[in-house]
């Protein structure tokens, strides 16, 4: 069982004119006198009161009591034989089949979150829900703009009521799953970003993203449900994951501990690229991460000139060097029954059996790096990333955007529009991934290692699920290291989150990461700039870094 | 400075792109770290989250943080050594020249409160107010009904929140007095009787008067202000002192401590009247306490057939016992300025200067007690308290309730209606006055101790302040002691919700007393009933109990 919350079955002796404590009162002593006990402090919230009272009345002085763990305030040495305090929240006539709790990554675009039970630590429903914010802006910054318009920051609250309602909206959808209510969840994990962070708790994010970068808070204590207006148990506690900086939320200090970089042996690293990217290298001796902008290109995995990964969009792409003969593969419709995951994942075994694959209508980031690795392997982009007009065949068009390369002609194309890839496109991902192996290399010089020191990199995300490390080392986005070293860890947000829930040491494992770990703010980075110079070029103005990378004439 | 709240000055590092420790995470590391600290673990309140932020950076990270202690849950040993954990609610920008505090009363007819300066000590301004719960009923048991009124318990959320207007109110002209708001003030304490405890925090009170007589609580943990919608400051604590039983509040407790009577070296009684008679024998080593309705004649000291005391009530009555004559002294109106006391108390100096004294228009409970007891030693009643038609002269009358007795003519009172008592009126007064010496008897023999070891009888509230002792011995009211023995000590239970708020000591007392203290229920005590039955003459069946008195022919 979770140490977030305990049940325990009592039955305590009727009042009577000879033992006439009060029920609550009866009911405590009952508890904190119950053989199993074990605990520090009970306390019973005002919100609660009333109705436990009732139900251990209405239930006549027997049945089990329901306790939620209160964690130790901040400022105490950390004692870990220490009785934790609890909360008294409810009586049940009998020990409940399970005890659901939530865990959230909460996403700049997306919220995906997990239905957990807290007795057996088992997988109860899992969802996803695009983040409604998305109206008042698409990307961060945009979002921080319009949380500062209006009287007394009604842009903030209304921000924050966008996502508060959206989790109360994923909390019902995942109850309903499992044929309970959302005010049955005791608990909520959230691990988000620090902006994100800020949204939901209503807290005035301006200071993030103006130097020095300084978060109203990183470290927040719980807070109960029914202050934050979630329609939850309204005493389930909700612990926002810390985070360490602006630039540095709690879905890193999750990933971290979600794959155990904390407690590595060897220096191992960890890469999650979502709104930005951000990086953190270390063992169970030390730990240091960095955060930067790897450019709109990538975030989410998806390159914004093409589109999410979903039904219709290119995700693979086969150029024959001697041939110049293009191929792709589309992903499949899911299956009907199938939600889509946060990055709208399509089945691994591909399309659904009997049907026809879809016509491409449009190519996700993952087919972008394919496509920019086969392109410059095929000789049709040089070093920098640009078209050599005279290489690119009948595939050559001017656009909107000028020069382009057509990847699927309009006969072959959904809807009869030919999807196209522009030097726009192109410049774009060439950033992106410059900034992202500048990141690593700033990194790695920090802490005095190179590459080859490292046992292993998880790469977090649908970058992670989607990418194909070859390609991404051919374009020299990542370092040119034994492919089976790169490890696609999922949403590692999430499973911190889900963590956090299950394991008392991963509570604390996260605080003591929070406290030791090493950031550094690569925004106002010389050394950043100069190896981002370096790096935007395929795949490096210096080929010896990517040695199995035999580049084309 | 009380306990309950800390408030410390201190300069923080400004944030740099060296130290981007977040704002709040600072703040909280300057006061754990702060020389004068001393504390154990800090929280900050989900609620006050972003305005203690907000302010400690808009103060430049310097100025005076407000920490409100959290006050250690139930069920661990007291450990008077170890060090309170605090909740940081507020940033200054400069020591507060005053910490507000209110202190209350909840009567079941009035409200009085004080408000108090933490810092000091000092008494900032004192008030009352009726309870608006009035409107539901009088009395009690009339209001337990309305409470059950209702779907979902409509009834009782209609008399909570006319208790929380009214403290609003009086927290509002309190603050308002010294040039404050009413959310300035800190914390607030109150003792009241178990069933206005229970409205107070919207709690069913229906087993109250139902054998066994249970309460929900006895020793609720404090809320925050904003849990129970009080225009207090938001995360300021109430604290409503623990009871000990459904006819035992915290009204009571706070007389204990308000008397010192737990901290005696002799055995000394409390004798507290109000909805019911409250009273408490013991001493630093043992208490035992039992409670009683003494009869609505002795209600907040005022006789039910009378008035309250209040400008133009007979208070006190004198008959001459050669001639029959009678004389009667009336309380006049007090000066305008002066607001009335809860029971509304007459100037000490009596009328006001040069003013005539008012005609009388009724008659108040002390008034009734002297009157009873001049009838008595006149031979105008007998020892039953009837009375005697051949003995009343030019003053007997027949009214709408029978034989009556006219206290003051047509001609002398105000508005040229008689002032009279009934024998229904004299029947009532002396169930009252044999409840209350039955349950002083009860008392006493319950703890083997006769009336004489008593050094002390303090004699809270109106009853105290008003009634002369002499008068209700003539009657058999009180005990036939040394007339010094009777100390009046006022409203004893705001006294005791006083010192709650600025002696930590006094909240562990508290504590105490409610673990030790033995409470007797006299409602089903079959001796009570017995000693009742004695009591229902004057003085007593057993006039060796009354030595003093020499009963007239």
């Amino acid at each position: 069982m979770s140490a977030l919350v305990r049940i325990l079955s009592l039955a305590a002796p009727p009042p009577s004119l000879d033992d006439n404590t009060g029920d609550l009162d009866r009911l405590q002593r009952a508890v904190t006198g119950h053989p199993e006990w074990g605990g520090g402090g009970l306390r019973v919230p005002y919100r609660c009161l009333a109705a436990v009272a009732a139900d251990f009345r209405g239930c006549g002085f027997k049945g089990t009591a329901v306790l939620h763990e209160i964690p130790p305030p901040a400022g105490l040495p950390v004692d870990e034989g220490a009785a934790p305090d609890f909360e008294l929240v409810d009586f049940l006539p009998a020990p409940p089949a399970c005890l659901p709790a939530l865990a959230l990554d909460l996403g700049t675009t997306h919220l995906e979150a997990v239905l957990l039970d807290l007795l057996s630590g088992a997988e109860l429903a899992r969802g996803n829900r695009a983040n409604s914010q998305i109206a008042y802006g698409a990307d961060i910054l945009s979002r921080i703009q319009a949380a500062g318009q209006g009287e007394r920051l009604s842009g903030l609250v209304e921000l924050h009521r966008a996502v508060i309602a959206d989790v109360n909206v994923l909390a019902t959808e995942l109850a309903a799953q499992i044929g309970m209510k959302s005010e049955q969840i005791r608990a909520l994990s959230l691990a988000g970003n620090t902006v994100m962070g800020h949204f939901f708790l209503q807290l005035n994010p301006y200071h993030l993203c103006r130097e020095p970068y300084i978060p109203v808070v990183n470290a927040p204590g719980p807070a109960a449900a029914a202050e934050l207006g979630l329609a939850l148990h309204p005493a389930a506690p909700v612990h926002l994951l810390p985070g360490v900086g602006s630039y540095f939320g709690g879905d890193l200090l999750a990933g971290i501990v979600a794959c155990d970089l904390d407690q590595a042996e060897e220096p191992a690293m960890l890469i999650d690229v979502g709104t930005n990217a951000e990086v953190v290298v270390g063992c169970r001796d030390w730990l240091v991460a960095c955060a930067g902008a790897a450019g709109p290109a990538l975030e989410g995995g998806v390159a914004k000139m093409g589109m999410r990964a979903g039904a219709g969009v290119i995700e693979r792409v086969k150029i024959e060097p001697t041939t110049g003969e293009l191929s792709y593969q589309v992903i499949g419709e899911p299956p009907a029954a199938e939600r889509p995951g946060k990055e709208g994942e399509f089945p691994a075994n591909g399309p659904e059996r009997g049907s026809e694959p879809p016509r491409p209508r449009g190519i996700c980031g993952s087919g972008m790096i394919d496509l920019m690795a086969e392109l410059f392997m095929a000789g049709i982009i040089d070093i920098r990333g640009k078209f050599r007009p005279e290489r690119m065949g009948g595939r050559q068009l001017t656009g909107p955007d000028g020069l382009a390369f057509v990847v699927a002609f309009p006969e072959e194309a959904a809807g009869g529009e030919a999807v196209t890839v522009s030097q726009v496109d192109l410049d774009a991902l060439m950033r992106s991934k410059a900034a992202m192996y500048a990141i690593l290399g700033t990194l790695m010089e920090k802490v005095g290692l190179p590459f080859t020191a490292l046992a292993c990199i998880y790469v977090a995300g649908a970058f992670g699920r989607h990418i194909n490390p070859r390609q991404a080392v051919v374009l020299g986005m990542i370092p040119d290291l034994p492919l089976d070293t790169y490890r696609p860890v999922g949403n590692s947000s999430l499973a911190g989150a889900c963590r956090y829930l299950l394991e008392a040491g991963v509570r604390r494992r996260i605080a003591a990461v929070a406290r030791k770990i090493t950031y550094i703010e690569l925004n106002v980075n010389h050394e950043f700039m100069i190896r981002f110079s370096g790096s935007r070029f395929i795949p490096h103005t210096d080929r010896g870094l990517f040695p199995s990378v035999v580049v084309p004439e």
